[in-house]
C-alpha cells in the first residue's frame, strides 16, 4: 500500500458498483486514488436476465460473462476488482466471509467506503451488503482483531443512490460532481450493455439529473452530471460548505 | 460587499450565535469571511433570568445590556450584528419583517446560512426562526421579487445543535472542527456571562465532546474542538470525504 | 391556589377533554389534584352533527348546550372548566389569546398539562391546540413576562391520543389506568351524548382495549381499562419502572 | 354540479398542476370527471424566470402570461380553472381566502383533491398549499359550517411528486398510469415552454421513469407514463391490489 | 395452476392469518381467488396458553389441535393451507425453508402477498416472517433460479394489523371493506377458539372499528366492517381514488 | 429468587453497563433490587485498546483483565455478574446462548430489563445485544417453552444511552435521578480505569449534563446527576407524572 487515498466498494452484485457508483469511483481514481471493488456476488441469478433469454446459458456462463464485463469496467473506472462468488438472490455471508473482507479492508486502509443502504424491500441483497460492510468496518477497526494487521481509522460509509430511492427511504447528501469523469462512467456502463443494456439510457438520465439539482443546491453552473449518495456517519471539517 | 465569502446567521435571540455557532463565526472571520449576524430578538423576556435578578431591572435595561453583551460578543468574533428587537416569548415575525430579512439577504449574498432547527418542543421562537430562514431565503431567490436587488444563490441552511438535541431530533451533519479559534469563542461567551454564565461551562463541554467526537469519525487527531450542525439540505462537491 | 397537584387540560373543542382524558382528569381529581379544563372552541362547527339536525338550530344554541353538556361533564370528572369560545373549523388563536392562556398557566400552575397531537390530518384544530400548548407553556415559562405573575415549572405535556391513532403517528407512551375512575368517565361521556352518542360505545371499547393493552405491557391484572397518552417531553424520576 | 366525479386541484403557482399532475387531470377528465384548478398566485416572482428576462417586464405582464398559459394548458388538459391571485414567494393565505376555497370545495364536492406536499424545504408555498388543503377540507367538511351549502365527504389528498422528491420526504404511494394521456400531458407542458421550456424534457422524462418503476411494480408491460403521488389518507376498498 | 387470481398468505404462527386476515382471505376467495395460507409454525410454544393449560398437554397434542383448528379455520375462509413447522418462539427459518418458500412462490403466482409488519417488539416472529417473504419474493423473481420454474411477478406485500398497531409504527394505507365476508370471519374465528377464545371479542370490534373508519375516510355507508393493511410497495393503477 | 424486584442487565461487552447503566444498577440494588448483569463478551478485541498496548498482551489476559474489572465495578454497584464470553467484534449469538439466557430470564425473572439500543451505526455489537435482548424475551414469556421452568412476565426494556447518541436515532424518555449513588457510580467506573480511563471524565460529565435536563425538565433541583434511557414499551401506570 502507499500512500495515495484508499476507496473501497463493497458491491451486493457485479454490475451495481457501475450504475451506482462509476462516477465516484472514475473520479477518485482520476485524482489519484487508489480504488479497489469488492462484489460479493455476480449477480447471476437476480441480475443477468438478458443473459438467461440466450440459448444454453448455464450458471458458469453466466458468472464468466458477467466477471468479464465488471472487469472490463473497473479498468476503464481505474478500479482494481476482486469478486467473492458468495451467491446472488440470496447473498449470503458467512463468518468467514466477514474475515475476509476485515481482511481487505486492513489491507486497503479505506479513507472512505461506499455500500448500498440499509433498507431496500426490493432487494434484501443490498440490505446484507450494508450491513455487513458496517460490521466488518466495525471489526477492522478493533485492535485486538488480528494483532498482524493494521486497524483501520473511521472511514466514512456513503450510501449509493438505490434504483428506486423514495421508496428505499433514501435522502440525498452528497451530490457528488461527476462531470469530469461521465465519458468514463458512461464507457464503463457500456462494458455491461449486453447484461443490463436498457440501464445505460436510465444512470445517464439520472447523472444529468442529478448533475441539474447539484446546481440547484449551489454547485457552479459548469456542473453537468452527479452522483447522490447518503452518508452513515457525519462529516467532519473546517469549513462550513 | 466585496467578494469575500459571506455567512449570515438568524439568531432568535441576542445570545443564541455565541453559544451554539460562536465556533462557525470565528472560523469563518478568521478566513476573511464577512459574518453578519441578524438578532431577532433580545431573549429579554426568557433567556435573561440573570439579569430580571437584579433590583430595579427593567425591560429596556435587559434589551439594552443584552444588546451591549451580544454586541461586543459579535466583535470578539469578527462579525458584524444587528438587532431586529421583534420580541420573545413568543417571537413573532410579521410580514414587513420577512421583507426586511431578505433585503438583508441579498446585499450580504450569503454563501451559507446557519439558524435553528426546525422543531424544537421546548423553543417555539427557535422553530419560527427555522421557518422564517427558509421562507426569507425563498423569496430572496426570486427572480420576480424587488427587481432592484439580486437574487441569492441556493445557501445551504445549517442548524445550530439545540440545547438538548435529542429531544429535538437533531441529527448532526457537520462536525466542525472549530479548535483554532476556541479560544476567541471562549471569549465571546465570556462576554454574556452576566445573563447566562453557568452556559460558558456547558457549551466549554460541550466544545470538548463534540471535538472527540469529530476525531471518533475521522479528524485528525489534533482537534480537540466542535460544534455539530445538520444541513438542510444536500451537500454539491468533487470529492467524497 | 393551593398546594394541591394542578392539572390542565388545553381541549380544542368543548368535548374532546371528556371522550379523550376524561380517565386522566376523574383520576387526579379523585385523588386531590385540581383539574381545570380550557376549552378553545365549542366544536360548534364541526362536531356538533347531532345538534345541527335538530330544527331551527343555530349556531347561539349549538355553542349554548355545548357549554351545558362540557360545564356538566367537567362537574362529573371533578374539574372546573372555562370557554374561550373562539370558534372551531377552523380554530384561530390570536395574541391576545395567548396571553390570556399563559395567564390562566401561571395562575394554575400546572404539574403537568394534557392537549392534542402534533399532526392530524384530519383535524387542523387539533394541531393548533398542540402549538398553541407548546407555545404557550415556553412564554409561561419566561421569566421576563409579565413580572406580575410567577413563571411556571417544566410541566410534562401529556397528548391525548387521536380518533385515529395509526394515521397522526400517536404511540402510546403511557397507559394510564383508569380502573377506578372509569364509572365517572362513562357518566362524563353520557352528559355529551346528545351531540355525540355513538361515541360513548367507542370510547368504552377503547377504555377495555387500552386496559388489556396496559397488562400486556405489565399492569397488575385487575386493570381493566386505561387510557394512552404520549409525551412530549423525556420523564424524570427515581425508579426504573 | 352534475353527477360526474369531481377532481379538485391546489395549485401553489399557476404552472405547478401542469408539471406535477397534467396526466391526472387529463385522465380523469378524458373519463368524465369535471376537474378543476385552483392557482393560487401566478408564481409571477419565482417560477417566471424566462419572462422576467424578457425586456420591459412587469409584475401584470408575467401574471397576465401565466394566466394565459395556465388557462391554455388546463384547456387542453380539459380542467376548467380559476385564479385567486394570492401572490407568491412568499403565498399568503388569509381567512377570507379559506372561505372562498372552503365555498369551491362545497360547490365542487370533490370525490379527490390534489395538492402539494407538506414540507419542502425549498419551497415554503407549496407547505402552504398543502395545508391550507388540509384546513380548508376540514373546514368543507363540517356540519355547522354555512348551513346554505353541502359539506364534502372525506375526499382523499394526493401529494404531487415534488422537484426534489428524496429532499422532502416523499414516498410515492400512488403510480398512476397515464400512458393513454400523455400526448395530452405534452401539449399541455409546451403551452408553459415560454417561461419554463426546460422543464417540459425534465418532466417527460420522469414521466417515462416512473412508468418503468410502475411496471416493476407490477403494472402490465403497457404502461409507459406514470405520475407519482403520496396519499394523506388510508384508501378504501374492496380489493387487495 | 389455473388463471384464477392468486393470494398468499404468510402466517408466523398458525392462527395469525384468521385474526389478521381472515377477512381479506374470504373475500378474496368468494370472488374466485385461489388463497393459499403457508404457517410457518404452530405457534405452539408462544400462543397456546389455553391449550398448555389442560391438564397432560403435550407439544405434539398442541400441535396437532392448531393444526386442526387452523386447517378447519381456512377451509371456513376458504383458503388451502399448508404448514412448515419450523418452531416457534423463536421461529427458526434455513435456507432450505427459504428455498422451499420460494418454491411455493413459483407454483402459486402469488397476486398479492400478505404478511406481518417489519418491526414488532413485541414479537420478533413476525419480524422474521417479514423478512423471509421479502427475501423470498426476491429469490422467486430471479431469473436465474432454479431455470425449471417460472419467475413471479411484482406481487405486493401487504402488511397484517398488528396486536399493538401503534407501537409497532404500523400505518394503515388500505382499509378493506370485509362486510359481506364477515360472518364467515367470525366462523373462522370461532375453530380457533379453544386456544385463543378471548381474541374472537377483540377482532370483532376491530373489525367494526376499523369499519367505522372506512366510512370515516370515504367508503359507503353500508360498510360495516374492515381490516387495515399496510403496503411495502407503491400501488399501480389508473385511477385516482 | 426472593420477592425483592429484579432487574437484569444485557451488557454487549464487560465494561457497557458500568458506563451507561451503573447509575440505575447501583440505585436499584440501593434499594434491595436484585441486580444481575450478564457480558455478552469482554469486549476483548473491541474495546481493550489500553490492555493492547501493554507489552506481551494475550487475549486470555484481556479477557482476564476485563473479567476482573467488570466483576470488581459489578460489586462496587452492588450487582452480581456472569459472562458468556462469545467474542466480540462480531459479537456472535447461536441458538443454545439464546437458550441460556432465556434460562437466566426466567430464573431471574426480571421486573426490568435494561440493555443497548437497536441501531448503533458504529458498534453493530450493540444492536445484535439489543435483538437478543428482545427475542429471548418474548422466549421467556411463552408458556409452552421449558415447562419446568416459569414464563416471565412483560418487563420493560429500557435502552441505554450510546456513545453517539444522536447519530443513533436515541431519544431519552427517562432521565434517572442517580445523584444518591453517583459516587458509587464512580467508584464502579475506576474499577474500569486500567481500559479505559479517559472515559471517566466522560462519564462523569455526562451524569452532570443529564441532572441539568433532569431539572430542566422538571425534577426538584437537588438532583445533579441522572442517566437517560429510551423506553421500547409503554409505560403502565396510575400516575400522570
Amino acid at each position: 500500500m502507499t500512500d495515495r487515498p484508499s476507496v473501497l466498494v463493497i458491491s451486493a452484485h457485479a454490475a451495481d458498483f457501475v450504475w451506482r457508483a462509476g462516477g465516484a469511483i472514475a473520479l477518485s481514481a482520476s485524482r489519484g486514488s487508489a480504488v479497489h471493488v469488492v462484489c460479493l456476488s455476480f449477480g447471476e441469478r437476480g441480475e443477468s436476465q438478458g443473459l438467461w433469454k440466450q440459448e444454453g446459458m448455464t450458471l458458469e456462463k453466466v458468472k464468466q460473462t458477467r466477471r468479464e464485463q465488471s472487469s472490463a469496467a473497473a479498468d476503464v473506472l481505474g478500479a482494481s476488482i476482486e469478486f467473492l462468488d458468495l451467491g446472488d438472490y440470496p447473498l449470503r455471508v458467512d463468518e468467514a466471509t466477514q474475515d475476509r473482507i476485515v481482511s481487505i479492508m486492513r489491507e486497503r486502509q479505506p479513507d472512505v467506503l461506499l455500500t448500498h443502504v440499509a433498507n431496500d424491500p426490493y432487494n434484501r441483497d443490498h440490505n446484507l451488503a450494508h450491513e455487513t460492510t458496517l460490521l466488518t468496518r466495525m471489526v477492522a477497526q478493533a485492535h485486538g482483531h488480528d494483532r498482524s494487521t493494521t486497524p483501520i481509522g473511521a472511514a466514512q460509509v456513503l450510501q449509493f443512490e438505490p434504483h428506486q430511492p423514495e421508496v428505499c427511504g433514501f435522502t440525498p447528501e452528497l451530490l457528488l460532481d461527476i462531470t469530469p469523469v461521465f465519458d468514463r462512467k458512461t464507457k464503463a456502463m457500456q462494458c455491461m450493455s449486453g447484461a443490463q443494456g436498457h440501464l445505460l439510457q436510465y444512470y445517464t438520465e439520472l447523472g444529468l439529473r442529478r448533475g441539474v439539482q447539484a446546481v440547484r443546491n449551489g454547485a457552479p453552473a459548469g456542473v453537468t452530471h452527479a452522483e447522490a449518495y447518503q452518508r452513515t456517519y457525519p462529516t467532519v471539517g473546517d469549513q462550513l460548505w
